[in-house]
């Protein structure tokens, strides 16, 4: 058959939890990363990585995204075709600071082998395989299917439905300058919660998800808060109850913890025009507990990891 | 000022829960209690009750009906005004299965003594004093505002959301001929849950909001479950999983305790008329474990409590 063309991949960043919706809820938003693979039928690997953090990724076989291309290749007839491959990747989103940096590889080499071999797998069949790679659809499925995303897992079996809200949503992302392993993150929550706790995340996903779905301002300012995660996560992020009381100060509807954290996410009405002033309050409010962060303006993106211009 | 006209007032049958949504959702349905009340200056109170259980409310200083309406009187200068009264109830809803009938007598208390002193509440002030009486907004959330309801509370203050959703759903609630006291019940009932089960929860609920205001039948249909009631509560209910899976098997997207039981409630799709077999299979279901149970089929009620007819 010979080597494959190149096909270019665009994954959004995302933002899982959205406070109450822990490993239940995220989002797409608009910070990419791009990615480009060519399969070859002979073995090896070519890499060139550039962006954020390209020293910390491996240019191997254990890449992320040539485990994912190669994992979804397994499910087909070209597994024994296609050996080898040349990867590109442009990091635009942040390495291990909870906007789904890994899930962008993982959606890229799916996505893009699946578009090489003329795309014989529908978006939730990648849903499984980038839930099975990643361990939980948290950040794999709004990236996947871009907008809002309401998961659901049983017996490992990811079910994720894509929602867009009627409010016109712009997001800060305050980003600290260090970064927090989900497993560091994972290890900090208890595994019982009281169901007081259990109740008050219940009513608030679910007061969340009709707030974005009726557009309702008020009530998605009552929801977009948590009992079982955050709370225990706060000792790992300096500040972080006080750049939340200064970005709803400075007029955002609230924020969270961004998926394991570090990143802080503010939820703004795009009407009210206050992202700017968000931004710089989040930052000096991280300052003033001695962290260094940036904070990046962002928009829904609602349309999911996407090839780009077709073949080169 | 002399005595009051008479009000009549009709309020729906309510179910919490609806599955993953413990102490959060619920929804009215077409299954009415209807109350009247006249305010007297006289001290005194006089009672005509009639229906299901009749003979187990109290016809005194104790009434629910009455206590509701002076609860409401003392937050306004009638309460010295009016110390007596005149009240009659028609009970259609079954006392103490799960449907909300003490929800429908607060809430007629409330919405009747509102309206004949003018309406000076709305309808979340109503939803605050109904909260406070019977101690969480379950059931009175659902019968004050109609459609389904998501509510949340912080520090004693309920906020409720009512939604209306995009499916026309017929539900089949199947009433066993044996009361289960809401205290029983909620005895069984854990004071810590799993991470693991608070997650199923908050995933289903959110997946259920979206499902009901995008239409969306599979969703639907793939979020009724719960892991953090149902389970500790199937053993006060003879034969619940069997009903459950006769409800599913005869058509229904699924199935759920109504509030703390005993009663069942099923969903089923409007237009794939299933509703029928649906009762059928749920009753007999009931039959061969022991249970003598009633099926009602019911429509979303989508207006909540209401004054009936202007005043007599």
């Amino acid at each position: 058959m010979g080597d494959t063309r190149t096909v270019r991949v665009k994954v959004p960043a995302t933002s899982a939890n959205c406070g109450p919706g822990f490993d239940s809820l995220g989002f797409a938003c608009t910070m990419y990363n791009e990615f480009s693979l060519k399969l070859t039928e002979k073995e090896g690997l070519e890499f060139e990585i550039t962006g954020d953090g390209a020293d910390a990724i491996p240019a191997d076989e254990h890449n992320v995204v040539w485990r994912s291309a190669r994992y979804l290749l397994e499910h087909t007839r070209f597994a024994s075709v296609y050996k080898g491959g040349v990867i590109t990747m442009h990091n635009i989103v942040p390495l291990s600071r909870g906007l789904g940096s890994s899930a962008t590889a993982i959606v890229a080499g799916l996505k893009a082998a699946n578009a090489l071999i003329g795309n014989p797998f529908g978006r939730r069949d990648l849903l499984q395989f980038a839930t099975r790679i990643e361990g939980h659809p948290d950040n794999v499925a709004p990236a996947i299917f871009g907008g809002f995303t309401v998961s659901t897992t049983y017996k490992g079996r990811a079910q994720t439905f894509s929602i867009l809200p009627k409010l016109r949503l712009t997001f800060v992302a305050a980003v600290p300058d260090f970064t927090l392993p989900t497993k560091v993150a994972r290890e900090v929550l208890p595994e019982m919660v009281t169901r007081e706790d259990a109740i008050f995340n219940i009513s608030r996903a679910a007061m969340l998800v009709a707030a974005l779905l009726e557009g309702n301002a008020y009530f998605l300012r009552n929801s977009l808060y948590d009992a079982i995660h955050e709370p225990y996560r706060m000792k790992l992020i300096p500040g972080m109850q006080e750049v939340f009381y200064a970005a709803k100060k400075a007029g955002a509807l609230g924020a969270t913890l961004s998926g394991a954290g570090p990143t802080l996410m503010a939820y703004t009405l795009e009407r009210e025009r206050v992202a700017p002033a968000v931004a710089d309050a989040m930052v000096a409010a991280f300052r003033r507990n001695g962290v260094r962060a940036k904070a990046h303006i962002l928009s829904l993106d609602t349309r999911g990891a996407s090839v780009l211009g077709g073949f080169l």
